[in-house]
């Protein structure tokens, strides 16, 4: 069976080795939330807040846990995660073309690249002097790699993402339209009020695994390299300035703003919109929640956070005039327990 | 006449509807600011604190209303709304290239495309496999939109503008340069440590006269679609995440980033830098001011900040040094304010 | 001698006009820090902090100032700035592709473009009716310029990027991938609920000497220009709205986003993620640091920020209730002190 034709219950409980519950010939072709899944579609209870839409759903059968499984009397998969089990079936019903093997007539392809014939390149693509691509991977319409760079295996650079020259990109990566890797860190030397660039020489290198949003910039180490390792997953909109290096298995929500030389470790998770100061490092598993301001290293896992929360216009602008004077209020407190203390030892105030 | 000949005074009069006073044969060949404009160009007055600008401008005629005529002797066009009238005026003058119907011959287009005749597709644009593109659109340079996507009438995809595949777009969108749609949503699930990716296999769902700025995101749905509804005006670099629902009317400004499965609300106004966590509700008519940070649903229209104001380096250092010792303080006024009952009640402070 | 064999120590010296210490036939390949730098290349001592690695560096030579090389033995460049000399020498070990002059046969360039027998235009870039591009100036594949822009000298637009209609850009500007110049600024007229596009009539300006980094977003005026003054150094990622003028030599990070018809000085220095609203003006010399909220007016130089430090999330919690509490506790505090204030002028508390 396939995405077009469908998956019966039966062969989708042995792809997960998942305990079938109902009808296994029941015809699946596709995933949906509890709410929305209709008639054909296959649906997931991973959040027990939702059990009672189980009493409602329109799905012909339902990914759940064993425990939520009781009182459901519709076709189910049974097993221990359901999103996870819902993860992997995602790709079954994934409808992103896949382009055959091959360089399209219209691409532009230096005689000196070197393609693996399992390899896609879209039309319009640009390859330049000395690329490799490896087999499997996929190369799509308008994108651009330029001199010497390599690219792994079943990795997919999507239309009009960019790659610089000299840049390593490992196996299994994913980089999305417009993102574009390997352009110039932001390096001047300031020679009497005029800014002089300084070339750029080193590369990015991107490990295995590495998801990589739309928009996104990695630029290109001072020197040394910037890296990204195993298994890191970034958003769209993501700045990554040069000689940063990311630790395996973190991940970087949008909009994000890393500067230069920053390191960060693995399996932290940046929510969106934090940004960190350059020179600095960031500790494993480390959590940093949205729009967070980070201006020193922190060398302890756990959860960070900056910033005020959001209130009314009018009272905001109050709140903001007051967290200016704080230091004097601040000032002002000690005064006044100083006083107190004193009102109280003297035995009575005009002592 | 045209934008290259210029227009009389009197034609822009019966084109506005507006009561013309002075020369009608007055050639206007632009427009420009009351300061900025020359002899040839029209001006506009529409905020009054610029009235003054009247006794020096060297404009060839002024858009303004009847309050603002009575002393000023050049050519006038009088009306209600002379900013609207600007608005109106200015597509006249507007030189952005407006290519002919049909396909270059340099376009790359899927042959089981459909292009309207009275299309255009630029050289180097690329047009994937089942694409439909309505009368009047025009796909810019080296765009390019994948598999299934359908784009209405008098759209225009600017340059290097990607959409992937089985996106919706309805009619009079325009999509600036840069901008990525239907790119995958951020979601992985995360199996001992590692990110598994989760196939996105929702939609964009765009409604009709919609503003999609350069380079700004808007990401697929995970399971559902992401929707933009109608008329709603979205600035440079925005980042709209999965699931996310826009509605109708509201104007989101640049370097806004709206987190996963988050809903807005109709006649909304986001200022620049704006971000929102996920899965939250803005209610109708909420306005959202500059670079506040929504951690939670607003249920009630009205204005809405956060953040704290900018001083002087310095003496911020202080403040925020004080700001995380606020729960500190908070606390210790609380004390002080018992303690100065306790002292008052007691009669005298060693009772 | 060149890139690809290296350069003599003594040539290098020349170059730089530096004082040689040791073996002026020693061979460089390439640039390095002191602790990266292998038996080939050169590093550089600017910063005095890193002096230690003197003694363990294994490079070929140092560059360092006389007051840092007294005790170092090792082969060494003297000279007064030893990181300007490291700027100046890094271009010589830049690998990032020059192509040869020319219209490459695969570009797609009106017959109505002006391009200088010494500029070269890639594969798949597209150069619109009237375009004007000059000697030495390089527009890389993909890249889209469009309808009567002119490009000055020795420009460098990389792949991809977008030049809008009628821009002007000066000499020596170099301008990343995936940047959109000349778009239109965010302006609609509000009628009665809908927005009405403002066609965007003015243009941007860029003068000589300026850097614009990858994803990079500057648009059109409305009326007016854009402006860019000589050498000003833009990050990636930064929005640049309509009408907008930065002064000369100001440097712009990552992520900045700067609001409409706002006017910053020369010689500013804006950190990453920094938000300016519109209609404002900055000073000359002012220093913005990152994340900072600009609402008003700089008419002072100096350096400014906002924002609060980050802390672990449990007491930043706290501290995010306490913030709102903050006008609340102000009036607290002025009437603790009047209170006491009172007590102690009464002679007793129960006076």
């Amino acid at each position: 069976m396939s995405e077009e034709t469908g998956f019966t219950l039966a062969e989708l409980a042995a792809r997960l080795d998942a305990e079938l519950r109902g009808d296994g010939a029941c015809l699946i072709r596709g995933l949906h939330t509890l709410s929305g899944a209709g008639p054909d579609q296959l649906a997931f209870l991973a959040n027990p807040l939702y059990r009672a839409e189980l009493k409602t759903t329109r799905a012909a059968a339902v990914l759940l846990r064993a425990a939520d499984a009781g009182d459901f009397s519709g076709n189910a998969l049974v097993l221990a995660n359901p999103y996870l089990a819902y993860a992997r079936l995602a790709r079954l019903f994934d409808r992103t073309p896949r382009p055959d093997a091959g360089i399209d007539a219209r691409a532009i392809v230096s005689p000196t690249a070197c393609i693996d014939a399992a390899a896609a390149i879209g039309p319009g693509a640009v390859i330049g002097d000395g690329v490799v691509v490896g087999a499997g991977s996929v190369i799509e319409a308008g994108a651009v790699v330029q001199a010497r760079t390599t690219i792994g295996r079943d990795c997919r650079i999507r239309a009009n993402a960019v790659i610089y020259h000299d840049c390593v990109i490992g196996d299994r990566v994913n980089i999305h339209s417009g993102a574009v890797i390997g352009g110039d860190g932001f390096g001047f030397a300031n020679d009497k009020g005029r800014w002089q660039k300084i070339a750029q020489i080193g590369r990015v290198v991107i490990h295995n695994d590495v998801d990589i949003g739309a928009n996104t910039t990695v630029d290109r180490g001072a020197l040394d390299d910037t890296v990204i390792h195993e298994g890191v997953i970034i958003d769209n909109q993501v700045q990554i300035a040069h000689n940063v290096v990311i630790g395996a298995h973190t991940a970087i929500a949008a909009c994000c703003g890393i500067s230069g030389s920053t390191r960060i470790g693995a399996g932290c998770v940046l929510a969106g919109g934090v940004g960190l100061v350059g020179h600095i490092e960031i500790a494993d598993k480390v959590q940093i929640t949205g729009m967070t301001m980070v201006t020193k290293s922190i060398t302890s896992p756990g959860s960070y956070s900056s910033g005020t929360a959001f209130e009314p216009s009018e009272s905001w602008k109050k709140t903001a005039v007051r967290v200016k004077q704080l230091d004097d209020m601040a000032r002002r407190l000690r005064r006044l327990e100083n006083e107190l203390v004193a009102l109280r030892d003297s035995g009575k105030p005009d002592n």
